[in-house]
């Protein structure tokens, strides 16, 4: 990969909400990692066939900002990786540091928009969002960017109770207005004012955001992209690559048992059983929408401290096959959280940019594969829906060559 | 499920090599219990949509024969299932035992086609051919059947070392002819003879047969059909679903290394080490081809006597992700060998003689999902090969539907 | 084994409550198996030396009774497991039809027992204590039996809110009288009844009965034995033959992390969070006695239906070596409840009866690696456990010898 | 941990048998660190109670000195572990990198001791002996010690075929002598030359050495002592630790099936059938000594060179309950070897000078729990073994109340 060498003239904004978390901290790094060639780039699926046919954005050409709600800075975020989790070298931290630094002052600490349950919110939804307009404002504009992509990387918050003041951009705007604080959240802040300022936005997270329909109207009246949520990272993304194997040898499912364990301030946020509950549904719908029934199905999250970033999942998988006759199946699964979602951070980057580039607008069905509950299709199958991304790619260079053979003739 | 109410008038043949093993018996007994209503079809791809919907046999239709080398019947047989293995119960054995007994009439034994290393083989290469293709034109006469099915479900043999001459149909002829029994082992032999009478042949062991070039041409020049090699039934099928999700995630597999439990036939045989290097071969490859790299993989499969027919696989996958950090996954399968293999032979036949009746000749590519080592083709991922089945399902349903509209017209 | 054929003249009376249950089922057909010679004595520890030394009661003495609250009997509980678990043979039903229903007619159905936690008790505590104890005394005295043990096998009850008025017995008799149902549970009922007729009784559920102050008193006032409580049988013993290696090479438990599936009428029962809190107790305190410190440690039991009386369990242990290294080990366990759990009343069964005819008295503490946890002790290693009863069987042998030397003298 | 603080008249030597490998780095890295109060003492179980009461030696007066046959230094080993293992951190080596220097000048390099099957081996045995026994002369005399301790932590050896010549003294000596080279392995030189110069040793390999007859009674006569073999780490700790638990409830093991997996250096060593004799059939006695019967057993053992050196173990136990039923238990230990066997050397060391101070000799049987196949015992129980030591040290401290009461009279 030698993205870091080319030169190219257009940069590209990332403003990422929870800039201060694991996922954002370990891609930040990551990314600097691969520029100075501390690290290949495996993981990240847009370096490779056919993507990388693809004229996707050098990754010397993203430009990181954001807003986290804690005090700290980076390079202190790093350092607890290098130290917590080993999955930084001190060799990387040493070589990165000046860069760190550098993206840390695109960052701002923003306190008051912690999803508290009990918090009395200081300040009115309006000037919430005119905060958070002016500063990703801020940050286009002092960079020089005419693209930005808002980024989802924040806690886990309780699930929202949809109301039909959802649906329309109107009623929803007069929600702001009333300040409904019982009805907005932070994540559907977020992403109302990046719309408003015209920006791409990604749902890394299981909160509600881009499904409300009035905001997946905003976004299309304004001609903008969107994809989400729910980044599919572990367990998940290993049950939507299995349940089609047993579909597809009719080997009925009886119970699909799972059990999460990890550390990680994601696993403190998730041990709150109301910002569990988005997560577990997420979770527990692929089954249905991939075998045609409702399997036996527990999910559970569990905090476990001493395991840190490095996730431990356990699934039983009890079936029936012919006969009758019951057998059975487990897994058991031990990734690191934020090594395996920051690469697909980079990845739909990439893919967004390219995207905006080709005027293309609304949800991005091409990320499925990316996510627990993609936004608009039923596909939950995980090969299905990289099937979606490879047939975009295709399409794409399939045109690109027919344009070249025009130029040719 | 209502196959066995229909009345069909034409009846297919199936002659079973290895008539007396567990496969063919739970084959046998499951299909005369779903008869009987004893037992659901689960496992059977053929009675899914959209598969249930192309003009396939009822498992009424289906009339077994088949030949054993072990004094035994398969009353005794389904015994021996229903005390060790527990998958069929005191009742459909009460049930079908006239049903087996019957069945038991069209089986031969007999012993001098064992495949043993230093047995001194009583008959010549010649008239073991001619015993065969009396015992298929026997089976297929008294039963006034019109197309007979040979299935290959008998024990390991060791691997053949193939030559030049078993490229082509002459030469290999000559090899008959002249003894060389070192070059011909029984499988071979079978799926000769089958042949040359004209039936299809289905290779599920990891024996040679049809693999060779030779008998590939003679089956085509004759406009017959087969299919093989090696039924994927547990840990081969999980490499097969599990290892496209690394390569479409671009998590590097550093290894897979697979453990193969098993107490059952099958596992004394493969206990010889000469008879299981076929079968290694076949579940290492799979790899390769999926992920466009080798990763250091060991297979191993240990008889372990206590276990019977209840295979139990462990495989630790350790792979490479972003950061080029290691992480790791394993997983535990715990299923019955014949529960699993039995209902893919009885959709195999009904595919054979689907594509029989629609006049197709030459490799069924459609049924590449159904074996560890397909075939003349490369295409490995279980969802990829099991695309092919319905797109080639979809393909007859379409043709039958624009045939209706015509004939509606 | 020639239990059934030695000539013993002294009856041993056994009343069971939950005598319709899995394990009841289980044991008593185990014990007419092993009579008919239909099965071997696996699982019995006081069949393998030196407790086969002891003058132990036959199983052919055994004469069992008991009480169950719901409408059923012995032969369709054995059909049901026979049909479900797979773990009883249609030859030993077939067998032992005859012995079944005889037992049958030891056992009363009396569904005011139940323990439901809004149902309106039909009858005061005392009538309730009356009906027990008459029950009790009329199976003595109509099977002839001068010495009767009581075991608790029914389901799990919501933890009782222990007060100062459980701690004598004659506060405790006041709260009979004063009908104060909030705290006295029907097992709590069952072991006063046992012991005011002068019974054994055995606590092998999670409920509070005997570990109440009051009880053990009435007991050692009328020189009466008891033990429990709750049968260690899976996860938990094995946690407490796995710690003590942890602590003995000085490798420190971070996180003891259990899962339990399981699908019999028990995970039903504890499925509701009530009952579920005594046992996740004694699951969860075994770990602090035996590592001297409490590590991180979660249990969970999780009612999977599919998986009926095969219990399936998951741990993961998490712990720090040399230079604070982190390392991990996990097992999964699956076995049958009641499998697992019945050769231990038998085993219990014989030690109580030997005990009773020693003239002994008060806490059985040579029981205590048959319970999770054991009443009167804080050894909670299996291993040092299984030495109290060693020891306890040494000594008797010792004395018994050396009276045979000064018979012989 | 304050031992070093204390300060200590007496230093103890402590010469190693593969003095570069990952065992001896790892421990050497580990006692710098707790001095240095950068690490803690898990994994030492002489830091417990009641061992800590004793008057055992502080870390601070071990001295290390040893042999290795590669051409290396101590901080390139460990910097190896930092960056593969990623066991000890950067701080620790940046603090103890002059303590490392130090340490290796004490390492004699000689590459002709190295076990190659077909090595031509250049010098006699006795010019060998000659050589390691100036070795450690020169080590003892050059840092004033009166005891050195001789460990072999060494790579795995091919078996060697024992003969009447081992069996005593005499007809040893003539082996070396005559230089019969197939007879004598590099392991069994070392204990030799170290009992010739009033040595103890301790066998931490699978080697043969101290096993053998002629060189116990060298000890005996010598007043020297010894202990051995194969230190017990990980699957066969378990084994041990487990095994018990099995006859303690009279469950029949039918199969015990292990495959572990290793990358490191002994891995390497191990993958060559000859050198994983010893071993397998070290990890395989144990079941029959604590079972009192032989189960179905087979342990294997595989190079995975990603792994490195994290092992990961996986067995399955299956086993059968009360009425024949079949039931399994499986587990998964992930550990990294050096780590788990680093401390044990560092106990053996202050037992080993605690037993020598007190004018013990002969084999060490309080030392049995550290090995997989104990000299001079059949108790391979894990908690019986570890018994052993604590009733040892309860003697000891026992005599030493009774001297301080004694002079406090």
């Amino acid at each position: 990969m030698n993205s870091s060498i080319l030169s190219y003239e257009r940069n590209v904004g990332v403003w990422v909400i929870g800039a201060l978390g694991d996922i954002t901290t370990t891609l930040i790094c990551g990314k600097l990692a691969i520029q100075h060639q501390l690290a290949s780039s495996t993981g990240m699926i847009s370096e490779t066939h056919p993507f990388n046919e693809l004229d996707l954005i050098p990754l010397s050409s993203i430009v990181f900002g954001g807003i986290d709600i804690k005090h700290s800075c980076l390079s202190e975020q790093a350092e607890h990786l290098y130290r917590d989790s080993r999955t930084i070298s001190r060799e990387t931290l040493d070589t990165i540091g000046d860069d760190l630094d550098q993206i840390n002052d695109q960052i701002s600490i923003v306190p008051e928009l912690a999803c508290k349950e009990n918090s009395s919110v200081k300040r009115s939804l309006s000037s919430l969002t005119t905060k958070i307009r002016t500063l990703i404002r801020t940050f286009a504009d002092s960079n020089n960017l005419n693209h930005v992509i808002v980024i989802n990387l924040s806690s886990a918050e309780p699930k929202v109770n949809l109301s039909q003041a959802h649906d329309s951009i109107e009623r929803f705007a007069a929600l702001i207005e009333n300040n409904e604080t019982d009805l907005i959240t932070p994540s559907i802040l977020y992403a109302y004012a990046a719309f408003m300022e015209n920006c791409s936005f990604i749902e890394f997270t299981p909160n509600t955001s881009v499904e409300l329909p009035a905001l997946q109207d905003l976004a299309k009246k304004r001609k903008l992209l969107y994809a989400g949520s729910d980044g599919k990272t572990g367990e998940t993304l290993l049950k939507t690559a299995l349940a089609p194997m047993f579909a597809n040898r009719n080997l009925k499912v009886l119970s699909w048992e799972g059990t999460n364990m990890l550390g990680n301030n994601d696993g403190k946020t998730l041990d709150i059983p109301a910002n569990k509950q988005k997560k577990l549904e997420n979770k527990g719908n692929v089954l249905h929408d991939i075998l045609g029934y409702e399997p036996h199905s527990g999910v559970s999250i569990n905090y476990v401290p001493s395991l840190g970033d490095w996730k431990t999942a356990w699934d039983l998988i009890h079936f029936e096959g012919f006969l009758n006759v019951k057998m059975s199946m487990q897994f058991t699964w031990q990734g690191c959280d934020s090594i395996l979602a920051a690469p697909l951070i980079l990845d739909m980057i990439r893919f967004n940019d390219f995207a905006w580039r080709n005027k293309e607008f609304g949800v991005m069905h091409q990320l499925s594969s990316f996510f627990k509950n993609p936004i608009s299709t039923r596909v939950m199958a995980f090969e299905a829906q990289f099937e979606l991304l490879r047939s975009y790619a295709e399409k794409h260079l399939a045109s690109k060559q027919s344009k070249n053979n025009i130029a040719n003739t």
